[in-house]
């Protein structure tokens, strides 16, 4: 949260000064492992959503985007040039850092607590703040256009149970599967 | 998650000034609805654990315990003297707004996007708020003493997943089970 939000605002602190550089930048720590390591919202978007609210007169489409970008793209991408350490990337299917870390561990078969996995979340945070700054600067030159839908799988669950579905009985625009991943037979039992 | 942190650093601001009154506070509405609509992150929680880790100088475990208590509380509790209206309150088992919210439509048998969960949300962030103000004083006063523990289903699974453990691929302090629900299987088949 503190990367991604001190990538962005505290990169226009450093240009614009005022008032920028009055922000207590130091809190946004408390985004650390999903929130004081309680795994939920990823940091890294936790820290990017606040920054967009800052900064953009319609910041939902640009978090919607960012956020759908991120449960489906293969990441990390950003590659350090200093660093010869490969990190394998993988597909959160999430914006929850308990569900991306654990699909990243199994796919890379390192720790939850391994350095490599402190170098793919470094690496992380660097590919959500880019991708935020070029989604804000598409919208600041009017050439904003989202092509991360919500998914089919997701479309379906919302047509009942999200805002004006006949159930009605909860609300989201997360990929619904990681959780719910018993959806074949969710229907005929209680789930 | 701006109710709470206005309700925290805002009335800090009123009564201090700066440098809580230079803070962004309308920034703070991104976290609406578990960020921007998504659901994820409880806003009320979110908010309160940005507050405070602005200011405490040791956060970490009282977010812990705010969370822990959010968890297992039957909330909300607040009444407004002026509302005639009563809120049937539920426990969230999980810190995430999706979870809360469908535990209480289930509970209260009202929909999602209904004006009385609008109400159930709005009284729980004052709740949220209150709470937290009071484990902060607690801490400055130097009677905090955490009595929301990992609850025992939490600490079975992390002793396996999560830091140090044989398997160690993930992380995380959230309850497992409102997700994990089909545990009584989940070791005989691939979860």
């Amino acid at each position: 949260m503190y990367g991604t939000f001190l990538g962005i605002i505290g990169r226009l602190a450093e240009e614009k000064g005022a008032p920028y550089d009055t922000f207590p930048f130091l809190m946004m720590k408390y985004g650390k492992g999903g929130v004081a390591d309680w795994a939920t919202l990823c940091g890294a978007l936790n820290g990017a959503a606040a920054a967009i609210y800052l900064v953009s007169n319609k910041p939902e489409p640009i978090v919607d985007e960012l956020f759908g970008w991120f449960q489906l793209e293969k990441l990390p991408v950003y590659q350090p040039k200093e660093s010869q350490l490969e990190i394998v990337p993988s597909v959160a299917k999430s914006t929850l850092c308990h569900v991306s870390v654990s699909k990243w561990c199994k796919v890379s078969k390192f720790k939850a607590f391994s350095k490599e996995r402190e170098e793919r979340c470094a690496r992380l945070t660097a590919d959500v703040t880019r991708k935020s700054v070029e989604l804000l600067n598409q919208q600041l030159g009017g050439t904003f256009k989202p092509i991360f839908p919500t998914p089919e799988n997701v479309k379906q669950c919302r047509s009942c149970h999200d805002r004006g579905g006949t159930l009605e009985n909860t609300r989201g625009k997360i990929d619904c599967s990681p959780c719910h991943f018993n959806l074949g037979t969710a229907h005929k039992k209680k789930i």
